[in-house]
């Protein structure tokens, strides 16, 4: 039968930064589950929308022209196209929805770049 | 600038039952918040996997081996062409995740139909 997901459950399967962990599917998005830290990277997705959704924890996403401020219960959809950088000055605990085979780093690929995601 | 949605917020805007409203776009996904009372109709989608993110309360998921129970902090994915019933005992306020287009009836077409969405 098909079984629910309880997300404080999937967290306490890892506890690393900026290491998205997939934990659903809906068509072509996925749904993934990530803890950030301290700040990461500027970047953006060329043909992906990304949806933040804070759990846990407060988050900044720097846009451009500011950024925006993000609670337990808030998210925020950052359009493909459009630079961002999140950070996280204490730990926050992030849902994600995004296409499938969105890069954490988008346009960027280094030692942050999380290329096979596992499924928890 | 990019604005974010508080879920609390937008839940205050409405106050009927099985009338989903679009708070959000992820490519060709609608993000959509909706209160739940009652049992809802036996319905498939075709083609729509649809997710369901408890934010307040309990919903029940009938299938047709089994039920699933989901309170706060939980979701389900329901895969397009499996047969659900959503039932809430109390009134249940739910995050949706699904593709544009997607019909609450999904291809059950009465007078719980809502045909046309808006955005809030």
């Amino acid at each position: 039968m098909i079984q629910k997901v309880t997300l404080r459950d999937k967290f306490e399967l890892f506890h690393d930064h900026w290491h998205p962990r997939i934990v659903g599917q809906v068509n072509d998005m996925h749904v993934k589950l990530t803890r950030l830290k301290g700040e990461f990277l500027w970047h953006t997705h060329d043909e992906e929308d990304e949806m933040f959704l804070v759990v846990e924890g407060q988050l900044i996403i720097r846009l451009r022209d500011g950024e925006v401020a993000l609670g337990p219960g808030e998210f925020i959809v950052i359009p493909h196209g459009v630079e961002h950088q999140p950070v996280a000055m204490e730990e926050v605990l992030v849902m994600l929805f995004e296409p499938v085979g969105t890069l954490n780093t988008g346009n960027v690929e280094n030692e942050r770049t999380v290329a096979q995601l596992d499924w928890i």
